[in-house]
């Protein structure tokens, strides 16, 4: 499986997908991506697990819940309809109407999903008239045409570069997506209906407004889609985070038009949309807001993979690792500090950290720096992994248990001043 | 009760105090300071609930889990004296038992403070050598002699003042104490022995290292001023946060002369100490690395005060609130989008949110934001909270239950320079 960041949206069999300004962007830059596949199109997704959650969150969880029977995608960027009130269901009602009216489908078949500030009521009728726009373009019913790279462009909030990734089977079957996420990135997203216990306190963690959409012209079955889709998610997107806030709006949806008349095995169209989400993943990490480096932080040895992936995320939320990673400074100390707080129970004497790192003259050879609990004196070592662009962190507890890996930026003087003047 | 932020560890009868330089800190600073009490001086503590804990805490954890009999503090800044393998240990042990030997008094009645940097061993000799300088200068035995201040002055790292804070209660009695704390900072202290279940998943959350040494003249038994000590921390210190970060080396510790002659009520001797812990805090909070204004996250409604705070906790521990403060920026949707990331369930439709402060002018006036769920459309009135210095941030959730505070400092760019080159 090759992956291609070429591939888009519309690169399946089936879909058509486009991107129009409707005037929510005050720039005049594209701000709503449609989606639509042919006619029998199923559909999977999985939502955010904040308690609160934006108007679109609650529609499409919903029409999922109730049946795969969906078909369109309507994304705009540049309000959240989150915090919105009644107001927002009924932009979200009126604008799953209007999609259909346009596209030749019923209003449960349009999932919608939006991303941008919270709290600010969004302009139904500029986003209905961005939907007339799109569907004129797509020529009214989706069959296979449209421009996948102006959807990815429009779902845009403050992604520097639009991100798309596909891959092609050996039997002809494309799976290929589009996403966006640069900050308010920690997602936790499981599939519908909606939790009855908030993630946050019985799961290992998880904690941006991502968006992603994939579609694919395989034949597949709703159940093997939704296992395809939370697993993926699951194993890529849960395990990133920017600065560990989860949004109200974290959304990523799988669309299967069979067009392209092959069933592929469903191991293997696992593989494929892990192998989407998981570059996709890898590019919204890399475009995370004032990023300068990414940091790979593997935990092994906590009992379950629950309790690694939970020192692991602790270890990658920590405000002072992610300076010091910023910094290039070999401040160890802080990884352990950061892992003692997961509430996860370790032998501290049993403990080994291993730093390592990648840059562009190669790989940067890792270095011991704590066996046994105790310091080993390596701080060159720790210098130099600390310095490079990518850095990787290498934790073991001493205990049982698999390895868990969660992915994370460095935080900068820049991500404070994006988000201290950016009602975003 | 009134305040006297004149009033130090040496303030109380029975007690003496002073700082000396002993070259653990480059620039020649005082970095280690001595408290001794007359011989019948009891003692109290609370300590880190991270399962990493620094060789100092193993240590006066334990003794004071087995008796509160002891009557010395010695604590050193520029190193924590954490994940040093067993010759951190070793290094405690040889502190205690050079300061038994100055002071004249037992290895086991010496408690160990160590703040600093992790992972660096700790050299024992340049300590030792303080605890003698130190004895000295206090004439051998605690005789109601000393320096408070230069002991306050000695316990900094990246604090740019001392803290101190004190009051006399009608009686007599005087409770007096000190503190450092910048950065690392989100203490969840408990009382001894060692949780047998870290903190960090059964209780509402709690995540620098902070110190604080706090002493009386009061008559009190050891189970009196263990409550007092421990509702106090719970109340106070365990209820700020500067960046989430819940280090190694957080401990409290209050010593009970009894040279005043005098019981108070344990209520008024809880009040006084609650009090001191309070204003503490409140210094700690206004001297948080890179900070320009506090923040007060107060949230009621969530069924319980642990559901309150970890709500509030979520809101005070969120990057993209802290920075929109430093901003000024009125983006409230954030506060809700944190809030519903706690594990605590709510209705969103039932929230309310009222954005205040207060600055140079006096107080701003309450504005809400978010009534029934919805946006009220008061921007003026969130855009003059968030400039405040002081932004009180009050949202209710509609449940039942009582307020609960949590107070943070803002994030900015100075924050993460401090943190990006500097190994502390």
């Amino acid at each position: 499986v090759t992956l291609d960041r070429g591939l888009g949206v519309a690169a399946p069999a089936g879909f058509g997908a486009t991107g129009v300004a409707c005037g929510l962007k005050p720039s005049g830059e594209l701000d709503l991506a449609v989606v639509v596949g042919l006619p029998g199109t199923v559909a999977a997704g999985v939502f955010t697990t904040n308690v609160v959650v934006a108007a679109p969150v609650a529609w499409s969880r919903a029409r999922l819940a109730a049946s795969a029977d969906a078909r369109v995608v309507v994304v705009n960027s540049a309000n959240a309809n989150a915090c919105t009130g009644p107001a927002g269901d009924e932009a979200v009602l009126a604008t799953a109407r209007r999609a259909a009216a346009e596209l030749g489908c019923r209003p449960e078949q349009v999932l919608v999903c939006s991303t941008g500030v919270i709290g600010v009521p969004l302009d139904a009728e500029r986003v209905a008239d961005g939907v007339a726009k799109a569907a004129a373009a797509l020529g009214g019913a989706g069959s296979g045409q449209g421009d996948g790279q102006a959807a990815a462009e429009a779902i845009r909030t403050t992604d520097t570069v639009a991100k798309q990734a596909g891959v092609v089977l050996a039997g002809g079957v494309t799976v290929a997506g589009m996403a966006k996420g640069a900050a308010m990135l920690a997602p936790a997203m499981v599939p519908p209906p909606a939790p009855t216990r908030p993630a946050g306190q019985g799961a290992p963690g998880g904690h941006a407004t991502m968006l992603a959409v994939l579609t694919t012209d395989a034949v597949a079955e709703p159940a093997a889609l939704r296992a395809a889709l939370a697993e993926a998610a699951e194993a890529t997107f849960n395990r990133i985070t920017v600065d560990g806030a989860q949004s109200t709006n974290d959304t990523v949806l799988l669309l299967a038009s069979g067009a392209a008349q092959a069933r592929p095995h469903p191991d293997d169209l696992a593989d494929a949309v892990r192998a989407v989400c998981h570059d996709l993943a890898t590019q919204m990490l890399a475009d995370a807001e004032g990023a300068t480096k990414v940091i790979s932080v593997h935990v092994g040895g906590a009992g379950t993979l629950a309790g690694a992936l939970a020192v692991a995320r602790r270890v990658a939320d920590s405000p002072l690792v992610k300076a010091a990673a910023y910094g290039g400074d070999p401040n160890w100390g802080r990884i352990l500090q950061a892992a003692g707080t997961a509430g996860v129970p370790f032998d501290p004497a049993a403990v080994r950290l291993e730093l390592g790192g990648a840059g562009p003259a190669g790989p940067v050879a890792p270095a011991v720096l704590v066996r046994s609990g105790a310091p080993t004196g390596a701080e060159a070592g720790a210098n130099a992994a600390m310095a490079a662009p990518e850095v990787a962190i290498r934790l073991h507890l001493g205990g049982p248990g698999p390895w868990g890996c969660v992915r994370t930026a460095d935080l900068t003087p820049e991500y404070v001043r994006l988000n201290a003047d950016s009602t975003t």
